[in-house]
């Protein structure tokens, strides 16, 4: 008997499930039995349903999906907390199971979303909600379910991470490589989402629930993007034996989740380190596996389509078996968020500064004011004539006294030219 | 309602996982519902079941074992091919899971294990069986189903990859490093199955076999060691800005399954380059999700007892649930092996001849006598007053012409001073 799905959106992620289908459909039924039928394809044009030969099955109304009393199993593409959550939420409702890359929705209704899928015996998979095609939620699911997790380190975005990398490589401003990445469909019109971290936001909050199995929303995530990195600070970090990478950090400490995102430096010789361009990887330890670390093709049609449609056969194959639903949610556990102004870590800070006598000694006065102990400050010139960059890291220090003295000097009206870069430092 | 389980073996592994029962059994029940229920230890010597306080329920007789008509799942950590045969295949018939770290029995008896399994309604999983702690075997099976899979490259021996890194980064000679290798027990005292590649040919077996759809056993696998790599061989490759690793390859060809394991120069640039000392990693490239990498730590007590208990509670679970058995055997096609005489690639060679005028054209001459086009050739002195090195790197070639080639010079009484080093080039 053929599982009967239902496939909603058909942009770059539903065209290469489409192309999966057309390749492998035989193979599926030969290797793994499972036999999977499309009865509906549903998105706003028909254009790339046409191009497959699906005008028949094709809809531009996902209302007809949701009544579908035909489709056992529902794949939303269409992204976004709106109508993708009316999707799925109407899906799973009506007894169907769902398969969604959709990670703004489940980092944000994931628990209402997996209360629907329990109240009506239905499966919710979202592997491809992480890091495109790299298996992550699986294997934190099933390989690794049986570690005590105690942290999960990820370069989700890579429309970043392709940024930084440049930026680092060939010493290019910011906005030199987000207009080229927007040329190279890398980056969208407005890249907000990517730059500001709240697309690797929400897929640490993602991985965060599953690792500690606690519910971790999009919200409870600290976000700060790359806008105020420059190459002088790649450079400069470099010089000191680390890259810098917009990291998404989930760790298990005594007083909560720590959970955030932002620039990290990290040691040149760390596997994450070497992670360049558009790859994703997501980094785990475990207090039995010790480090394990899945690397891979953060998005495109092709990576992400392989996640989707490996949740799919997979769910298919419990779907025909008469199986119950795998696990589904395990957020069993009910443990707080480390506000992030209690971070103790070190810290690299750029300051833009008047070229005067004194400014080094004042700036740097301000940080011991605030109980932040400095270990080493360079001073070196900029472009402009009259303005000098104050380069300090400091020992581990708190970020509620880091923000009081960056505070302090934002407030004297002769001191900071720019607003401060900072980036947090990782061993 | 628990789910009974019996454990054989408690070497490392073995206590790692009463380690992660001590620590994580109320976990698995309040995260999963997961009831673990230790029933039966075995083991030559009761010791370490008497430390964890499992005296009353141990036995060193693994009869007893599969004939407790309480056990539902055995946990096989004996290894080796021999009772651990009888103990897996005995415990299948008797309708009992099994989960197992056995690379040597799975790559020699995985056909009639899996047949076994289907005939008895049993499950039997083995993701501790390749690659230690990472998750490979499980995505491979599930969240990358959905590819064609194209190849899988594995450094997957993690004495190999100590023994060569240490050589590589401090010019140490192999028999030094082995001795090191040895009193840190990162190699055994008898090191034939780290060192001549056989428990990587077990690995890339079992690996092939999932990834191609089709049976393929360690007899399938050719597989050359380390034994003749030297720290002169591994400076070369670094100045030709190569890595040397001890490779495990299986890669889908249109004549069939070309799969060995060989020492292998891969671009520095390449991801699995920079996987160092006792770490692995898996490398796998597939129709849609493009190169996906697996890293981490491929041996000892905690990681392989992170996959064997990641096993354990995924077969419980389904146990519990009165489901049947996930995936079984999946070889379903029944490609060929092409033989290794038919490989084409670059080769690197270092022939250690006697300091003469003319050898080095006459050595050149005999492999262009075999069609083999040399790419580059470099005339050395060794530590030996009369002997020079002669380093080839060839063109693509044909693995049959490079051995009729060395046949041809070994024949010859004045040519050859030593075994003739040949690593293979992969881009």
């Amino acid at each position: 008997m053929a599982v009967k799905i239902a496939l909603v959106g058909t942009g770059t992620v539903g065209g290469g499930c489409l192309d999966i289908l057309d390749a492998h459909r035989d193979d599926f039924i030969r290797h793994y039995g499972v036999d999977l039928q499309l009865v509906r394809v549903c998105s706003r044009k028909g254009d790339t349903a046409a191009a497959h030969g699906l005008a028949d099955i094709f809809t531009d109304d996902y209302r007809e999906v949701i009544a579908d009393p035909e489709a056992q199993l529902v794949v939303e593409l269409v992204g976004g907390t709106g109508v993708a959550r009316d999707i799925v939420a109407g899906a799973l409702k009506a007894g169907k199971s769902v398969v969604t890359a959709n990670k703004a929705l489940m980092a944000t209704c994931g628990e209402e979303l997996f209360a629907l899928a329990e109240a009506h015996g239905c499966e919710l998979a979202f592997e491809a909600s992480v890091g495109g095609g790299i298996p992550i939620i699986d294997p934190l699911k099933h390989s690794l379910i049986a570690n005590g997790i105690t942290s999960v380190m990820g370069i989700v975005n890579g429309t970043t991470n392709y940024m930084l990398t440049r930026m680092a490589q060939e010493g290019l401003a910011y906005e030199e490589v987000l207009a080229d990445a927007q040329q190279r469909g890398f980056a969208e019109a407005d890249p907000s989402a990517d730059v500001d971290g709240i697309d690797a936001a929400a897929k640490i909050a993602i991985l965060a629930s599953i690792a500690f199995n606690s519910r971790v929303t999009l919200d409870d995530v600290y976000a700060e993007g790359i806008r105020r990195i420059t190459p002088v600070d790649l450079a400069a970090a470099r010089d000191m034996g680390y890259a810098v990478k917009l990291l998404a950090l989930a760790r298990r400490t005594p007083r909560g989740i720590d959970v955030r995102v932002h620039p990290t430096m990290i040691p040149l010789a760390h596997q994450m380190a070497k992670v360049d361009g558009v790859f994703n990887a997501i980094y785990v330890v475990g207090d039995a596996v010790g480090e394990a670390m899945f690397f891979g093709e953060g998005a495109g049609a092709g990576p992400a389509a392989s996640a989707v449609m490996g949740d799919v056969v997979d769910v298919a194959r419990r779907l025909q078996q008469g199986m119950p639903p795998a696990v589904g949610c395990t957020c069993t556990d009910e443990l707080p968020i480390v506000p992030v102004e209690e971070l103790s870590t070190r810290y690299y800070l750029r300051l833009t500064v008047p070229d005067r006598i004194g400014v080094l000694a004042a700036a740097s006065q301000v940080f011991s004011d605030n109980d932040v102990s400095l270990r080493s400050v360079v001073q070196e010139g900029t472009s402009a004539r009259d303005a000098v960059d104050l380069f300090f890291v400091t020992h581990t220090a708190v970020e509620r006294n880091i923000r009081a003295a960056l505070d302090e000097l934002a407030a004297r009206p002769d001191m900071l030219l720019a607003e401060p870069t900072v980036i947090r430092v990782e061993e």
